[in-house]
């Protein structure tokens, strides 16, 4: 550290970094107070410098070397997402001695491991709040609240545009394309909305919590993901009527000292359960540990300025530790738990089919079930139009490799003509 | 630190200093991993060593003991309770270099400057998530997750026994007193519950939690105090049918940088209100912020394992600092935002009369109202037995002092037989 404070750099200055930028000028005495010394921006690291900004940027720290800029900084606010270039310049900070904070849940969930050997190497911090549910601390709260617990599963709403988009169809009717067209419209949703809809993005949060709940490495690729594209009006109206509704939901769950599993996946949610409220573009994570019971944290997901503030959290605890000593906790991945594949995990779904209408059709799904020694909760059935009939059927627990083979072999009835969906019934 | 570990000292083996004991014995192995050195549970300061134990309290660890325990410790965990003799040995500890974790929110609301004075004078860490709202870690998220943003409000359910008893007399249709004994009867209230119904522990935590949110010493004594003796089950009958439920709040306000105010009082909250939603022994706290928006935070707010569960997190962060250095954030005090009295701090009401069941009533009390320049939102009226008539207006936002004198002018009237409640608003 400098005598004349803590050597601030911003690496991105796009929406978040902007607000960033905004809270280190506008609350910098605010700031100096809580980490103990002043925080002075030293420059901020953009494409183009020429590009619109807001005024509250200062032109005269814009500079397109960020490597330069890494190189006089102790502390890196790294906003720029993606891998390359953020991975490098992420490493250099940390190998340097500079702490880093940043919000980039893609390197995050790819490049963990690496990231947390760097801090450790360099004595640095490595702090990423803002990289899963912007403002809702729920990185604090696994990483150091429940450092004395055991936690057992973790499910959360962690991606704001899914969780519109599904709103948006569940109060309005709407198809999964004309919601993702108005999210869009509404700027919740990107141009190529993929990394959102197919939950690619919620898979790479998961990855960040599990590795912090179950003190176990888990990469952005342990994470079997479904994202939300095939979820239809009809299931929609057909969930809200029998006390469901759907949401995309990252599943973090240990099974004892078995194992753990990570998925992602839209999954009908009971009415009453704490994450069936949650709207919109906010977050929320319910985190279940062996003392604590369950706990639940809610907040805005996204954003500039929600984001901004989880940033400069760990700015202040990272300038902190500039000032008095002390390092932020270092990777735990200490437990090592095995990742469980689908013979053990268990899981409970819900089948729809289009069926012939005629009596022994019923017995027939039942007995695949029966094969699979997959148990029924409940049966629904209607007729439709021209003999067929509609079903849908929800089972106990099972693993997900007999669930999957059961739906295998529903698909080969003679008498089922169409599997319509099949989704997780979570949250009972 | 000793080579072997850190020594840790359990002062008071109540509820939940036996199942801080019962983590600290069966989930060792995590626990040292976590903190990176063996915690070494060195001793458990009792009143009576032959008082019936769970039989995972090492019987051999017991002594009447305290100060002499507390010597020989590293990390001193308080659950004592109470003022004396927590604060000596508190003080004795943190003297000594080794760091604290309590629960004990009256200690904290009434010396906390002191134990935080000593915390930094000893070079050790003051850790006290547990003494407010349970597992709920409400705590780090003001203390540390928030550093770098602005609280300009906290909301919270922090007392359980109480929202068991207003809980009940909602849905079940009991008095307070019915309530209480229920209460009683099922361990959720305390044989003397002053403490919980008069708001005494709300008023506690809500200082704690004030102070971190601001910035700013706030003691028990700076918070007025209603408890929920007066609510009855009219009160919840009444608020139910206008789309209200009656919680118990610690309410805690920034009015830009006039100052800040802190309250605990039964309010009426829209039954759409995060608040709203949480029931019996559940705790939830509400914080609202500049950048970050609303927070909320959700889990158990009471009870030996959630409370244990608290403790422990605070047990490893400590015990990290022994270990690899660095302190826990010092006390934040550094905003002296003044406390704004009766004149600065505005609030709504309802406020329920019986009356004189004649024309000109309602404008006498309209006029009483309009003398003190309190406007009305909304009145609903309607007609008991024997020429009486019963009323409930709701004010919009005025100064506390502006609506207690409605109040008392409006007692004055000759057409007011009686002022049945006088109740805040929230959350709107």
């Amino acid at each position: 550290m400098q005598e004349t404070g803590v050597r601030v750099a911003v690496l991105g200055c796009g929406t978040v970094g902007t607000e960033v930028v905004r809270l280190l000028t506008t609350t910098a005495d605010d700031l100096a107070a809580r980490a103990g010394a002043p925080l002075r921006l030293v420059g901020i690291a953009v494409r183009d410098l020429d590009a619109e900004r807001d005024p509250v940027v200062p032109r005269e720290l814009l500079t397109t070397d960020a490597a330069g800029l890494v190189a006089r900084a102790d502390l890196v606010v790294e906003l720029i997402g993606g891998i390359e270039p953020a991975r490098s310049l992420v490493l250099a900070a940390l190998g340097s001695g500079a702490s880093v904070v940043t919000g980039n849940k893609a390197l995050l969930a790819s490049y963990g491991p690496e990231l947390h050997a760097a801090a450790a190497a360099g004595d640095a911090d490595l702090y990423y709040e803002a990289a899963v549910a912007g403002a809702v601390p729920v990185v604090y709260g696994l990483r150091e609240s429940l450092a004395g617990d055991n936690v057992t599963a973790v499910l959360g709403i962690v991606n704001g545009t899914t969780n519109f988009i599904l709103d948006e169809m569940a109060t309005r009717g709407l198809s999964f394309d004309e919601a993702l067209a108005l999210a869009q419209e509404r700027g919740f949703a990107e141009a190529d909305p993929t990394a959102d809809v197919d939950g690619h993005d919620a898979a790479a949060k998961a990855a960040i919590l599990a590795s912090l709940a179950f003190h176990t490495r888990v990469g952005v690729d342990d994470v079997p993901v479904t994202g939300i594209r095939s979820v239809t009006a009809d299931d929609m109206r057909e969930a809200r009527e029998n006390g469901y509704v759907i949401k995309l939901l990252a599943v973090a769950r240990r099974d004892g000292e078995r194992g753990i599993s990570v998925r992602v996946h839209p999954a009908l949610l009971p009415v009453g359960h704490p994450l069936a409220a949650v709207r919109g573009a906010y977050n929320a994570v319910v985190v279940e540990a062996e003392a604590a019971g369950r706990l639940m944290f809610y907040g805005q997901g996204a954003g500039g300025a929600p984001t901004a503030s989880a940033v400069l959290g760990d700015v202040v605890a990272a300038a902190a530790h500039e000032v008095h000593g002390g390092r932020a906790p270092r990777e735990s991945a200490y437990a090592e738990r095995p990742l469980l594949g689908p013979a053990d995990v268990v899981a409970r779904t819900q089948v729809q089919l289009r069926l012939a209408d005629r009596p022994g059709t019923l017995a027939a799904v039942a007995d695949v079930y029966g094969r699979h020694t997959v148990s029924i909760e409940s049966v629904r059935q209607h007729r439709l139009a021209e003999g067929q009939s509609w079903i849908a059927i929800v089972s106990h627990e099972a693993s997900e490799a007999a669930l999957a083979a059961t739906v295998d072999d529903l698909a080969t009835l003679e008498s089922v003509h169409e599997v319509l969906s099949v989704m997780r019934v979570e949250g009972v």
